[in-house]
């Protein structure tokens, strides 16, 4: 186990009806918010109503940044941090999603920061001051509501792009789970494979003694197993929703990669480029690309690791660890199809016209992965094998 | 799933030589330290010298409360209150296990409170500020060094009771486990005991639905369980101290009761009252009560978390509920025995004599338990099954 260090200070307010204690939480930073949100569902479904007139009767003044789409973009993020020093807001609050809530950090980094908020994200700048973000959870999926990452894009350069610090970690995150009984089959398939990948993205390294922490990992991914085919018959089911939520947050909370150098995530690039070039779902492209990545790095010296998390989380019986080790990924693989996730690029409408551009973006800061290091061969490969 | 507010600010600050970044996280709250420690274990293995030459480097004053002893006691605290006042102090900086941050914690607590410190364990008064602490951990086993609970002993009066707020959560730990090397056999097992409890009480609870925590909570068992027995034969396997001392602050942070109303506990408010009168290891009271405890409140109607218990902890692979339940209790109890601890209070030289003011202690407030709400006659029959 690896010298770590861990905070995860974000005040997490879980349960029905938690939306009432949005306000108190609020005014212990500033009364001038910034809300940001995506599309109509939320004024559909009357949760813009509910908290713009609860804001309003504790005298918070809000004001608005609508239309944030998935994958959030650049476009978006500047026209917050206008909106912010217009309005001199104090407080930015993210309704939504992961790209909701990546947006509002992204913001929440730029407003203090005089040159270009891109800048954060090519590691020209690092993020040195931020304006303090709260959230509303509506999709069980990122993560984002519990740790200080953004991943933005920028369609202009075709760059999908990570940043992060302590200070974009929200001051506090609502998890109502009823909020998520809406989502959508598909949109609540990617979310459970996100989730998933993130753990993916934590256990497979190369770090040893870890012991704890990967039982912790194998814990949550059990959870995502039981309950994401739960939830494609019975959208509603409480159990089902609030464990995948609350498995969500303690997936990238830093917990899970305590002890560890540093996580793979590989797979998290190489999708990064998928989503820049084809706005695929994020955990749609995951779905696709993990059983590939696993079946291309498996090799003797890795096996056991891939048998330990066939065996803890899949109940796999068989001795042997190569051979145990494949039935894990397969297992992996047909789950993925079970809750509705398309099993290659050719079923998400994905040819091969873009590669050499993805593998250029994916190694742009050259070779990716720890737990076996991808050179531009490789990940041109996986793309192929994903087909 | 029930709802829950959790928040765990303590910043973990873990591994080898971590002691280098003390002065710097104190310095962010003050720079005039109690340090509390107890006997001179610290002074032997040079962590005394380590700590206070550095704090001195760093031009921060130090002033000591020695001497606090296992099962921290009420005369010890109101010392410390008294030295924060004489001498300004700002920090307090605990340097030992669970009963020296107990202590910590209860000064913290006393020094703004005009009345007695006493007041607090015995629901007189409610902490309502507080100094903030930081501790140096010594011992894996209590928790305290990343929750807001304190327990403290009343010698005059044999008892021995709770407090606790989120005001007396440090604000940084450091886990070196390294520091862990020198604790005796016997210690180490009993605190492997104390982790392995804190688990069973918020394990054992009428909630459902809580797949997540529980699966957390195996987690945090099956790792105690691999590395408890190393440690007998290998005091300084890093890799076994590490995983045991993340696993007795996750064990006691408030992560696997989320989603719950509330631990179990009875079992620690029987313990309580055996340390109180005889001053007993309290891991190796809870190894002796424990599976008396498991067998006490067995019946058909809880057969079904045992079994639970017994086949994703220890592999019990028997499918009658009850037959599993009875096998992990029997696993349970002989796992104890290996690791030296006490089968019963015979073993531990304690007789009846006691029992009637322990009863009566124990169900001061009224009957304890939640898994099974346990009356006078009940503690009085687990404590005989436990001769």
């Amino acid at each position: 186990m690896k010298n770590f260090t861990f905070e995860s200070p974000t005040k997490i307010i879980f349960g029905k009806n938690r939306i009432h204690d949005l306000a108190a939480e609020i005014l212990a930073y500033g009364n001038r918010v910034l809300m940001v949100y995506g599309g109509q569902s939320i004024q559909q479904n009357g949760l813009y109503t509910q908290i713009t007139e609860h804001l309003k009767e504790n005298d918070i003044s809000v004001f608005e940044l609508a239309g944030v789409q998935p994958n959030p973009r650049l476009e978006s993020v500047r026209a917050g941090i206008e909106l912010c020093k217009t309005y001199e807001v104090d407080f930015i609050l993210a309704v939504g999603g992961g790209s909701v809530i990546d947006c509002s950090k992204a913001i929440a980094a730029g407003v203090t920061y005089s040159g270009d908020v891109w800048d954060f994200f090519i590691r020209k700048a690092k993020i040195e001051n931020a304006l303090p973000i709260g959230s509303v959870l509506t999709l069980a999926a990122t993560g984002s509501e519990m740790n200080g990452g953004t991943v933005i894009s920028n369609p202009e350069t075709s760059e999908k792009r990570p940043a992060g610090s302590d200070l974009l970690k929200p001051k506090f995150s609502i998890l109502d789970p009823t909020l998520t009984f809406t989502v959508n089959k598909y949109l609540t398939s990617a979310g459970v494979v996100d989730v998933m990948s993130h753990i993916f993205e934590q256990y497979f390294t190369p770090d040893q003694g870890t012991t704890l922490q990967d039982h912790i990992a194998e814990a949550i991914l059990k959870t995502c197993i039981q309950y994401g085919p739960v939830l494609m018959d019975d959208p509603e089911n409480y159990e089902a929703r609030s464990n995948i939520m609350w498995a969500s947050s303690l997936a990238l909370n830093g917990l899970t990669v305590t002890g560890k150098m540093y996580g793979d995530w590989a797979t998290h690039y190489i999708e990064h480029e998928l989503s820049a070039y084809y706005d695929l779902t994020h955990g749609a492209g995951l779905a696709i690309l993990f059983p590939v990545w696993m079946n291309y790095v498996l090799d003797e010296k890795r096996a056991f690791k891939f048998a330990a998390y066939a065996r803890n989380v899949w109940g796999v019986t068989i001795e042997n660890d190569m051979e145990a080790a494949l039935e894990g990924i397969a297992k992996t693989k047909a789950f993925f199809k079970e809750i509705g996730m398309p099993a290659s690029l050719g079923e998400a409408n994905i040819d091969d016209s873009k590669f050499d551009s993805m593998v250029e973006g994916a190694c742009k800061f050259g070779p990716i992965g720890m737990f076996r290091k991808l050179n531009k061969e490789d990940v041109k490969n996986i793309l192929t094998s994903a087909l």
